[in-house]
């Protein structure tokens, strides 16, 4: 795995609680978040939350496929904190930093450079993905 | 009124001073940098700005129900800033929790679920709102 | 009612049955192509297709309102056929002319200029859902 | 296979020309304006076409993958023509009705209700791409 | 000037009427729509008219650098009229095909692939203007 | 130049370092994580940065006015790092205050009244590298 200019001993000792509280920020905001919107009980939004978790289980597409669909168009629209939350059950479905890397390649052409700054985050986010598995 | 997990006093307590620097930081970086932007005299931004205010004046449509549709308009364009002000509008105008969350509602089904993580940031900011007012 | 440079009676006569092809034709496209998609059976899209509807019900807000929400939804994100669809249930409805052109207004001024053709078309389709209306 | 209330035998007969005209309008007028374009001798317009083909190639993810990829993004983007560029490589690629019809409903979960008016004719354009392929 | 396969003699006498036609039709709905907008006397509407023709003139910025500003916003934007309305002020202001064919490359790559099509209809538009003139 | 409310020598005194390090913090995450997804080896992004570079070459037209192109293009489709780089782009190629806003009123015009919060995190940016040069 590739750190920029960092040495990777030394980015794991100066930045591991960052690491993992940026993974754990974004959680914990949406699930809190999540958790005050549903207890609106507002029907129509609770059904398509309900929804939404139905549109990724296996079907005539395996979930991984499913994931890697949800990126690219979570990409090419510029939702951060969607792009974050498919990076998420990206890695945990197995694909591979090469695979992303070529969902990321479709959402830059068909996006075009707009696109890019959402990659830069996009990739930061998977990279802390890594390290956070790895330990 | 709801606070995810936070029993109420204790919210209030702890985050009273947080609660309006939100609002109060949206509010003054806005009114600062308009009047950054107006100082440049450019007559086409300057009539625009009018412009913007005219079109939410009370006419065949009530501002009330105006300033919905600017929300509305301002979430499936996915556009934080302009959901916060218009949230702000909804607010004095009498707009209620269970109308904001139809009004959310129809910007989510319409715009899809890459409006999610706006409703979010839009609940949190209105139930701010909610707490300032009671004060 | 105005039909711009046309006087009205000509207009009725030489294009009458014109302006009534062109409703059910965007009704007919629209009827048939959603049984060819429903039939389908894809779970998810048939739930969606659902909810879309339930979206729209009386509730804290009238029906009235929401379909006006709807409407400068459509109109923002530039969506021609859901323009032409809420504009239909605006004016079974009853929302009016006046009421409607206030709705052009805020999605003209939140979207910018590049709303202005779609607001030609959606007005175009109003005034022959008008003229539907009185034969 | 399912065409509306049109018994099959009777739509292949009345309307085999219409078909497959419409894929070949679509075809023709694409090549021919993607000649006058490179006919001017843009460099970067060049190489983007260049690079348009090569980013859907086999990689660490299959062209078909690769395919259904740009599909999601073209809906949520709704450009038509692109969806129709899409499904016409996810037909090459084996891509069969039931996955398609699984990339049709990720990409109106994210994308919102805007999106059904793309699917409408995307799926005629699928179902025309099935017919030709089948004679 | 080059028309794809089409010898240019040939093109001349058998289209020469559906090229002014086309020109032709895209400005009669356009001034026909626009007075019916007019006409409805909603104030919001009729300023932002007006407010967008005094965007264009000049000031410290020439006209015609800010023709191709509004060119390539409505590209990336993707709207084809408004496209369309300003190749004919690009036209009008001695923007040359060379220029033109650069504001597509920077459309392009800022917007990615889903601006070819556009491009495409732009590139038949602009070449249709160039006929007209030398006629 | 104008600081809004602040005196201008008060405001070099109090806020230079945070000046220059919102200047520098934008310019060394970009950089390091171009860096980081350059890293990856994809041959498609790689092709597409370097196709990004191009694009705003001299050519038919100046650098000075593709950057304003890009700039205008960034504004209205919102991406506020894209924004920033072809400020920087424009501050280097001698545009001026008045050309700059002249560029963000076709944005906000074409793009509307979301624009306008871009528009203040811009002309924000845009004063930072104004003082940034001056020292």
């Amino acid at each position: 795995m590739y750190f920029g200019y960092i040495d990777r001993s030394c980015y794991l000792n100066l930045n591991f609680i960052t690491v993992s509280n940026k993974i754990k920020e974004f959680r914990d905001y949406r699930s809190m978040m999540n958790d005050r919107i549903l207890a609106k009980d507002n029907l129509v939004i609770k059904r398509l939350f309900n929804l939404d978790t139905n549109t990724y289980m296996d079907g005539a597409l395996t979930i991984k496929t499913k994931e890697m669909l949800g990126l690219v168009a979570s990409m090419v629209l510029r939702c951060d904190d969607c792009v974050k939350y498919h990076l998420e059950k990206c890695h945990e479905n197995q694909v591979t930093t090469d695979e992303v890397m070529e969902v990321f390649a479709v959402a830059n052409i068909v996006g075009g450079t707009i696109v890019i700054p959402h990659t830069r985050r996009a990739l930061e986010y998977w990279e802390e993905l890594l390290v956070f598995k790895e330990l």
